[in-house]
């Protein structure tokens, strides 16, 4: 049994910083939206659905971005864009879909949504392109049948209408509903964090991995990685009387994690790109295996561009912190996402297995 | 003014293998559809409009693909799944398209019309993704005008539906509709080679550069590359008298040339990868400048798995070999697209500026 809370005070007290720890909070809303200029909004069909991630910097206009992609099974659109040796800077939103790769089609509807707002690079004659990169997954909890309906045009337009900023709402939504995590129903998890020197860092993941998030006793994964009492409901977990073998289903294009991490700070593609690198940790640390030939795993990085990187000291330190702050809180909202899950009519929600 | 074709049979007989080069024809139909296994189908709207190679092995599954993405605007689908370390090793399609990133819509149709087939990678339950990795482009023919239209899921559906082998229509059709090309009109070009140890490789362009294809006393690049006398409409080349200077808007997202290449030899990942690398040096000689921040530049490769690699040598030789004879056939195909371009009210095609 782990014993998460002891062992953080004992190691910080001993580096001095335990002061500094405690002065990190979640946000508002512990969720990405507590990242200023980020809004986010679900689509939720039968089985499947399209999560929109929205961002902004304080003019409107789009932000730096990066990702980085390391599950075997991909799909994506855009990010060969993202990388920093290609022109466009500015993203302006980030899709996140099921219906593996078919729900790419999403993203078409949330660039109507975000042009019918002129959002957008322009491309001359007032006409603007909407930068939308996207990543989709196979969602499973069909339960092998066939699909009732696929993330669509439709699909991502009704995301972005229903974008907004405050709480998030998790678990079967958007793209995490019809998402599996190993054995358990998997789901959209949000989190967020305030740093002593003003940055804020927040995730959103659709959970929806081959490998579990929890390991051979039941323990979840991240669950060290509270911040307060924000898993209170994992003080349900008595026995594990239910261990639920983790469903390894072992093909190509069959499942996937993808996220998006926001912060307010001013980012450059390259420093975006690195964050991503260390943030991706997250869903090492929650899930195992994580990165398999059947996942799609691919992560985002936005900066919304409210606070100059130089005001907060060494660029290489900021990006650093970020990204720390970034893996832990993709963590965390792999956590939350596993915990809001509700269970279908074939796949236990993690609470319903180790209640 | 160039001599090539003096040139090179100097070059040819002091190395001794005039006769293995002579023995390098087009095949039947001087097209990417001379390789075995290789369709194309176009979808030509008012100003714009898609193209989509097929391909599939000798029993009608997918063949391992590769791609290059050097443009610094790149606007790409399903690039990272191609990657060799990533799972799926079957492409069903390349689409190219005109719409910037609107165009990335007609990669569903085009996936609707394989499913219809059964075509795709399998995922359990006789349900089939397939798999149609795309690249499109800004296509500015239409004049700084708003375009009367856009590649959408109807635009890739007709395509796939249209694609056939045989000859293969160029100029202003399918995603090279509303292409330009420097200074000039570009379009869709194709051309092939078959090599005396029975490799096929053929390229499909769809030439819409921000630089020009032709040189400060209005040769074209490319033309030493010709075939026998492919090029004939060269010869109509006299004074160029109206020089037309090339057009350089300078933005992202305002051109790009992306390209196929075909190959009838059964290739792995990483080595269609090589080949991609190799082959987009095609693009090199024939534009000038390439892969500028604003173009879109992507080469896909594509091995139809008709010879095993094994039996024509070295497999280290056998790539060079099809990298070497791609980049050639990339350029040759660029030559056919700006030979077949036929001028539209603001864009003069080459023939016309150089007539």
């Amino acid at each position: 049994m782990r014993a998460p809370h002891s062992r953080t005070v004992v190691l910080l007290s001993l580096a001095g910083i335990a002061a500094a720890a405690a002065a990190q909070t979640p946000g508002q809303n512990n969720a990405i939206t507590d990242v200023p200029g980020i809004s986010v909004g679900h689509f939720t069909g039968a089985d499947t659905g399209t999560t929109v991630v929205l961002a902004a910097n304080p003019t409107g206009g789009g932000v730096a971005g990066g990702v980085t992609q390391r599950g075997g099974s991909p799909v994506t659109r855009e990010t060969d864009l993202m990388r920093p040796d290609n022109m466009v800077e500015t993203m302006n939103a980030i899709v996140l879909s099921g219906g593996s790769t078919f729900g790419l089609a999403a993203a078409s509807g949330v660039m109507r949504c975000l042009e019918d707002r002129g959002v957008g690079f322009p491309v001359g004659g007032g006409n603007v392109v909407p930068i939308a990169p996207t990543a989709t997954s196979f969602d499973r909890a069909t339960c092998n049948a066939p699909p009732a309906s696929r993330p669509d045009f439709t699909s991502g337009l009704q995301a972005c209408l229903a974008a907004s900023g405050g709480p998030v709402v998790q678990g079967n939504v958007g793209a995490g509903t019809g998402a599996v995590s190993g054995g358990v129903k998997g789901g959209i998890g949000t989190a967020s964090v305030v740093l002593p020197n003003g940055i804020v860092v927040g995730a959103l993941v659709s959970l929806n991995s081959e490998g579990a998030p929890y390991d051979s006793g039941g323990d979840l994964m991240a669950a060290s990685f509270e911040l307060g009492n924000e898993f209170n409901p994992l003080t349900r977990i008595g026995g594990h009387r239910f261990r639920v073998p983790p469903s390894l289903p072992g093909g190509a294009l069959r499942s996937g994690t993808n996220a998006v991490v926001a912060t307010n700070v001013t980012l450059t593609k390259s420093q975006a790109t690195k964050i991503a690198e260390m943030a991706d940790d997250g869903i090492s640390r929650a899930v195992n295996p994580a990165h398999t030939p059947g996942d799609s795993d691919t992560l985002f990085v936005l900066g919304t561009a409210q606070v100059a990187i130089d005001t907060l000291g060494d660029a290489n330190a900021v990006v650093t912190q970020i990204g720390t702050a970034g893996a832990n809180v993709v963590s965390r909202a792999i956590v939350h996402a596993l915990l809001a899950a509700r269970s279908t009519s074939c796949q236990p929600s993690y609470c319903d297995a180790f209640p």
